[in-house]
């Protein structure tokens, strides 16, 4: 970035899709691929992506390059690489490898948690105070931030509803163990506004501030509304995929993570900087859509383009 | 509508796909699939329909037969029916083939209403002053509903920005000149949700309780969370398309109306009444979708369905 008008965001925006948008597929992408996706985003001003998880090759094959792709990343100046983590195993990996940010799932659904880690939410728990316990043996300039992201939040596709008072108790003891941050994830894309609105501010009201982002899906397209949802209740960081990348296994042809571009356009009509360029964006859209050929991208912004006389609120780098 | 908890609505759909989804259709519809659209969404429990334009067929062929399909909608108890006029002409024709609601359109884009109606918004001003003089003549009994609807209101393919000063002084000229309610549409889907907060409160401001209702697209995918910015702003009543059919003639491909399966799910997870059977309306979905075999029909629940354990606000059709 060369604008210092650039760093100044008022929202921060996580791009995940080489990690939320890669899992599932069944074709290995080329390190190279997920090299220039990152790169290419980057360029358009997206501050952090999550990068890869470290999961066994057994269970996502997609990862068997994680620290290639943790190495490239790493090297793109004032990015925040992050990787998804599991257990202590994942955490020591993606430590070895060298990433800025760990986000730890774990499930409030218990019948999810089983399915997803075979674990209970409370041994899930246990696992991530292992993993707190092992960061804080490491020379703290090599510590990542440690952030514990809340997953099936706001239902289960095989409990349904999840209970919010297990939610309140999860996000409080992710955060007495010593997560850096909490996120909530609406894994199921079941999330309408009023909900959004009533969980954060319970999660709020126990873990403070220390509650700072928001993973939402598209499933049924409520995805920017519910991002509406989550400013009005404060929330200023929210994860997105390039072209919505990231399908919900459970319902096959259902959309996935909310559109990254589609998000930072409504950011920014409403006067919000996310310090991302949205010409660059969809430069790196095109890109990625080229590499992915058989995937299914989705959105809006890309066909339409922005309204005439459109102004973002973030200074374009080509401006700049 | 056979429970009388269906008549109890916090929010008022209208179904605007028989007259916003086929006017840019080239191939004729025939009436038999009008009518049946009208008569499955009506089975759904939507509660009005604007079934056509009243135009002249040598702009828009589609609504030839205009009279026939308010004959068949007027046949469905308890369903309010709509038609849109543009003039005089169009009103005259509208209240002899007996529609309860006439909706007048005028732009508050001077470049959009010459475009559209060959007048300025001043010119189109005086014409509906016409169309509320000729209401008034009307035996009371007969007299339609008159609603004002004013487009191009957050935004214009031509001039870009639309003055908001412009956009409350003629919604007040025509509340001031007879308009029974006021609706404000996002004709080129340029809106966002800051902005929908802030023109409905202006022109609250200027007309009262008189503004009622918003018509959004979702061209650029901020549909539903422009939805929710006006329920904020106290917004009780929104136009929508069933599969968003309705196109943006400006941009080819370019999404359209908000989906109505998707805002009456949004608002029913949400708490909200519709008195809309969802299953009901999914089924009217496939029954219109399998009658345009060439049209382009979007949205999230056709294909996600509704989360395990949903409960609707509205007591189901089947349920009571």
């Amino acid at each position: 970035m060369t604008s210092a008008d650039l760093q100044r965001r008022d929202v921060e925006i996580s791009e995940v899709g080489p990690r939320d948008g890669l899992q599932s597929l069944k074709t290995f992408v080329p390190t190279a691929t997920k090299a220039a996706w990152i790169t290419a985003e980057a360029a358009a001003g997206v501050a952090e992506i999550e990068v890869c998880s470290f999961v066994p090759a057994s269970v996502v094959p997609q990862f068997t390059d994680a620290a290639a792709v943790v190495e490239h990343a790493l090297s793109i100046p004032g990015l925040t690489v992050a990787a998804l983590v599991p257990n202590l195993k994942g955490a020591q990996n993606a430590v070895a490898a060298g990433v800025h940010k760990i986000t730890f799932t774990l499930s409030a659904s218990r019948s999810h948690s089983l399915a997803n880690v075979r674990r209970t939410p409370d041994d899930q728990l246990a696992e991530f105070a292992r993993i707190v316990a092992f960061c804080r043996t490491l020379d703290p300039a090599r510590r990542p931030f440690l952030s514990a992201g809340l997953s099936t939040v706001f239902g289960c596709v095989y409990e349904g509803a999840v209970d919010e008072g297990e939610v309140c108790r999860l996000a409080a003891a992710l955060a007495e163990a010593g997560a850096d941050d909490v996120s909530l994830a609406d894994t199921t894309g079941s999330a309408h506004p009023a909900q959004v609105r009533r969980v954060v501010n319970a999660v709020r009201a126990e873990v403070g501030d220390r509650l700072t982002a928001l993973h939402l899906h598209d499933t049924r397209g409520l995805g920017l509304a519910n991002v509406l949802a989550g400013l009005d209740a404060g929330i200023r960081s929210f994860d997105a995929a390039l072209g919505g990348l990231g399908g919900c296994p459970f319902a096959p042809g259902a959309l996935g993570n909310i559109v990254t571009e589609d998000l930072v356009y409504m950011l920014e009509a409403m006067g919000l900087r996310t310090g991302v360029d949205l010409d660059r964006l969809l430069e790196a859209r095109r890109l990625v859509e080229a590499a992915l050929p058989g995937e299914r991208f989705v959105g809006h912004l890309h066909r339409a383009g922005v309204p005439k006389g459109f102004r973002p609120a973030t200074i374009p780098i080509s401006a700049a």
